[in-house]
C-alpha cells in the first residue's frame, strides 16, 4: 500500500529557482469498485526549495500504490500532499493521467504553492 | 433520450482547488435535419466545488444522447447546463469536437464560471 | 436492425480486374451482453465481379447496425456473407477494428474468395 | 462566383457567450495570375451574437469560390467581411491555410470585434 | 472536361527498367449525382517503355478533370486508360484516394501490366 | 498467479477460416531478478478451430499474472501454450512488447499451427 | 548572391490589421567556415502596412542566397532588414530552423516593431 | 557539375552478404526547364562487392549536383551508373524522393543486379 | 570531464535584440550512482548580450561531459553557469530532456535573466 | 573497448522455434577518423538455438563500445559476430540505425544462418 516512507530527498544544487518534471509512464493501481487495474502516467513537476526528491525512491514510491485499491482523485491528492510533506517545495503540480475506462479516458490535475 | 437524471455525484475528496478532465471519445447523437447519426469527443474540464461527478454516470448520461436529434450547439449547452446543475462546480468548460460532415469538421466550446 | 435489403449496387466500369476498398471509421453497434454501444472501423475491400457496392447505399446499411445487439465476431461475417450476396465479387475481404473495452482491443477479418 | 446571398444563419441556443469553430479542409480558388488552382483550408472561429451561421449554407458559400481568381489575402478579407455583415458576431476569425507554391507555404489570418 | 491531348511524353532515359511515381495531393472533381466537390489523391506508379510523362503536363490533364462530373471508379480507370495510351508503359498503377463523405472514405486501384 | 482455467471459449460463429486479433495494452508482470514490474503490450491473434476465446475472460486470465515474477520469454511461451490448449486453433501466434528496461526495449513472438 | 531589389510588394487590400505567414520550407545557403550547404525552413510573420510581399519576389530572393557563404544569424538578421526595409511594416518576424550539423540544431529569431 | 572522380571506396569488413542504406535527406539540383532549384532526398542502398563506398566521399558527390541543371529521371539513373562504376556492387538501388512543384511530388527508383 | 575552456564566442552581428535556440540532440554522461550512461538532449535558448556562443566550441563542450559522472540536476545548473560566464547573455534557458530510467523520464530547465 | 567475454546466455525455455528482438536506443561509440562520438539504435534479432543472450549482460557488451573508434560496418559485423558465438542460433539479424553526419543517415543490416 501507499508508502510516503520511501520517499528521499537530496539537498538542492542550487538557490537559483529552476523546474525539475519527472515522468512516471508506468504507474498502475486498482479500481475500489470494480477490482480491476489502472494504468496511467503520473507527472510530477515542482520548484524545489532546499531539497528534491530522489529519482529511485519516487520510483518505489509510485509502485507502493500496485494493489492499492484508490480512486484517481484520491490517488493525486495524495501523491501531492506526500511530495510536499517530504520536499516542502516552493511550487509543485501533480498531473495525473488513465487510460480510458468505458471510452472515457481522465486527467487530474492538483498544485501547491506558486511559481517563483 | 438525454437524462439528466442519470448524472451522480461523489463528495470531493479535497478543499484544495484542483482540475478534473474526462475525455468521452465515443459520443454519438443524430442530426435532427438529415436524420444521419453525428459522432465526436466530448470533454468535461471542471474545478469542483463541494462535489465531482461520478465516472460511470457520466458514461451513461452520455450515452443516453444516442438517439436524439440534436444540433451540435445544443448538445454542448445542455451537457453544461445539466452537469453544472448536478455539481455546481467552480468553473466548467465543455468542449465537443465532431467528425466532418461534407468537408467540414466543428468545435463547439461553453463555459460556466472562472478558474480560482 | 441489420437490413442487407439497403444495399444497392451498380455496373462495374471495366472488366479488367481493380481493387476497391471503402473505410466507414464511424460503426456503431451494440454489445447484446452489456448493452453498452460498441464503436469502430469497418473497412470493405473488393475486387468487383460484375457489380459494385453503392456507396450511399452501404452507408445506409452500416447505420442499421446501430441499435443491433452483436458481437464482434458476428458483424464482421454478416457483413461479409451480406456483400458476398449482394455483389458476387471475385474476392472480398472485412475488416473490422474496435476501440478498446477494459484495455482490450479487438481486430476482426473475415473474407472471400480469391484475388486475380 | 463568391456568393455571399447564399449564407444563413440560425438563432443563438444561448445568452451565455460561447466558441464556434468549423474547419473547412477542402477549399479550392485559383490563382489570378498563373490560372492554376489554389487549394487550402478555411477555419472560421466566432463568438455568436444574436445569430450563428447554417453549416451546410457555410459549405456552399466557400464552394462558390471555387472557379473564382483571386488571392490569398483577398479570399481571407472577403470571408470575414461576409461573415461579420451575415451573423454580427462579437468576434470573429479567418484563417487561411494554403499548401505550397514553388516551395512556400502561406497562413493568413484576419479577425473582427474582441472576445467577451 | 478531362482532355487526354493536354498529356506529353518524353523519351525515358535508359533502357534499364526503373520505376517513377508521381503524386498528386490536390486532385479535385464533381460528384455527379450530388454536384458537390470530391477532393482527393491520385498517384500515377509506371515502369516506363519507351516515354515518360512529362510532369506539368500531367499536372494539366489532372486540372482538366476539376468541373467534371464523374464516379470515383470512373476517374480512376480513365487516367489508367489515357495514360496507358499515351505511353505504352511496361506497367502501370493508378491509385486514388478519397476524402470522405458521410463517414466513409474510399481508395480504388487500376492496374496496366506487370513489373518487369 | 497465472491462471489458464479463467479462460473460457464460445463456439466459432463460422466454419470459413477468419482471423481474430486481440490487442491488450495493459499488461504487467514482475520481474523475478529485481522484483520491479515490467509493463507491456500482449497481441493474440488466431484463425480458430472450433472455438474462440471470451474477451473478458480473456482479460482476467491477463491480469492474473500481475504480482507473478516471470521472464519475457517465459510469459510468452506460457500465454500460447494456455490458449491453445484451450482453444485447439488452427493457427495462433503471441506478440509480447514490452517498454524498456535499461535502454532496451524487447519484443517475443511465439506461434502455433500453420496459417489456413 | 543575396539580391533584396528581387522583392516587390503590392498594395495591402484593407486597413484593418491583420496577419500573414509565408512558410518556405527549402532554403539553402552556404557555410562560411566549411563550404558545406546549410538547409532550413524559413518563415516570415507580418502584419502588413500599407503593402505587402509579393509571393514570387519573395521566392526568387530567398532564392538568390543559395550559394552565399553566411552565418544562421546573419541570414536572419539580414532578410529582416531587407523585409523591413522594402515594406515597412506595423511587426514582423523571421525564425530560420536548420538542420542539424554534427548533431545540434538551431533555431534564430528576430524580430521587427509590435503588434498592433 | 556531377563529379563521379569524388567517389572513394574502401574494402568491404567482411565476404558474408550484407546491407548497407545511407539517406542523404539534404539533396538539391536545378531544373533545367525553369531554373529553379529542386530539393529531394537521395536513399542509396546496396549489397557490397569487395569494396564500399566512402561516407564522406558520397556527401561531396552528392552536393557536386548543387548547381546542376538535371531531370529527375536523369539524376536517378546516373547516381546509379556511377556507384555501380566505382563499387561494382552486389546489388544496389537508388530512391530520389522529390519534394512537391506544382502540387505533385515524385519518387524515382532506379536498380541495379540481384540480391544475394 | 566537462571544460568550459572550450567555449568560444563572436561578436553578436546586431544590437536589436534577438533569440538564438541550439538543440544537441545527442548528450551523453555517466549516472554517478550507477555507472550506466545517461541521455538526452540539451536545448540551449538565448537572447545575446554582445557575444553568442560559437557552434562548433559548443558541441565539442557537450562533449566534454560524456564520461563524466554527475547528476541530472547537476548537468543542467552548470552548463547554465558556464554559458552565462563566457557570454553574459541578457537571458538564458537551459532545458536537459533525458530518456527514462526505470520508467521514470525527466525534464530539468535552468534559467538566467529575463526577456527584453 | 568491446568485450565479448560480458555476453552470457541462459537456456532457452522452449524447443519451439520462436522469435526474440531486442530494441538499444542508446548506442554509442566513436569515429575512428574524426574523434567525434556516433550516436544510434542497435537492433538484435534472433531465433534462438539451445540458449538466449541475458537482457543485462547484452546491455553491459553493448555499453563497452562506449569510447571505440569503429566504423558503423565493422561495428555491425562485429555484434553479429560475437552473438553467433555466443548463442549459436538458429538464425540472427543485427540492424545498426545510425543519427545523421553531414546531412546523410546510414543503416546497417547483418545476418546469419536462415528462419525455421
Amino acid at each position: 500500500m501507499p508508502d510516503a516512507s520511501l520517499l528521499e530527498v537530496f539537498e538542492s544544487p542550487t538557490d537559483v529557482p529552476f523546474l525539475i518534471e519527472h515522468i512516471a509512464e508506468e504507474f498502475t493501481s486498482v479500481c475500489p469498485k470494480t477490482g480491476h487495474p489502472d494504468f496511467g502516467t503520473v507527472t510530477v513537476r515542482f520548484e524545489p526549495g532546499a531539497t528534491c526528491v530522489e529519482l529511485k525512491s519516487l520510483k518505489l514510491y509510485l509502485q507502493s500504490f500496485r494493489n492499492e485499491g484508490i480512486f484517481y482523485e484520491a490517488v493525486t491528492n495524495q501523491i501531492r500532499d506526500d511530495l510536499v510533506q517530504c520536499m516542502q517545495p516552493q511550487w509543485l503540480e501533480i498531473v495525473t493521467d488513465w487510460r480510458g475506462r468505458g471510452g472515457i479516458r481522465s486527467v487530474i490535475t492538483a498544485t501547491h504553492g506558486s511559481r517563483s
